[in-house]
């Protein structure tokens, strides 16, 4: 396997599910999954869905500028890191954004979100 | 342990080495420690070390915007995920910079740098 062509292809399926229908993002994470978002920390696939889908915008799209990965110790994770901007339906500039994501292995050869920290870059 | 509390710590700490001496960060990574420097991705202590005693600027003062922090799983280990500015002596402008550390503990109770990835937000 290619921790880059992995992570290249897990940033893709990210945030084309994100701005297409957030709900179905709710199968990349388990019940230990963590998520801080603009420093509010939240765990669990059903409350980090609900945070995801309850965020006040609509519609968005994701641009990736950067992907950084690398693998993360002997369980098998892998780190993704991302820069890139977010543009808001109805809304004239986009926002730049980093984020990070702990890939783990599952039982099916897949993985799923152990950890995430979003956060906008304000400028 | 208040993680926290442990990589508002770790962060002062890194950021007042690399801005006094660069060279002394040394002791912060192991053999297996890997950095993304804006995409070019190093191996080990000293090639680390190397890498950031050559960047082209002598003197430089990061000021730290966000910390986050989250558990990394059954290992003990810990995610840093930092956004900050970056002046270098001479330019008028700071840089905005993102950069994750993923910490994992030593024997003797402190913890060692695993992964580190650095990127630029250029605006």
């Amino acid at each position: 396997m290619d921790p880059d062509a992995v992570a290249k292809a897990f940033v893709e399926h990210y945030y084309s599910t994100f701005d297409a229908n957030r709900a179905n993002l709710g199968n990349l994470y388990q019940e230990t999954s963590m998520l801080t978002f603009e420093g509010q920390k939240i765990q669990g696939s059903a409350s980090i869905v609900s945070k995801l889908t309850s965020l006040p915008f609509q519609q968005c799209q994701h641009s990736i500028t950067t992907v950084d990965c690398q693998p993360s110790g002997p369980a098998g994770g892998m780190l993704v890191f991302v820069s890139g901007n977010l543009q808001l339906a109805g809304e004239q500039h986009a926002l730049k954004f980093s984020q990070m994501f702990h890939l783990m292995p599952t039982p099916q050869g897949s993985f799923y979100v152990l950890n995430d920290i979003f956060r906008l870059n304000y400028a």
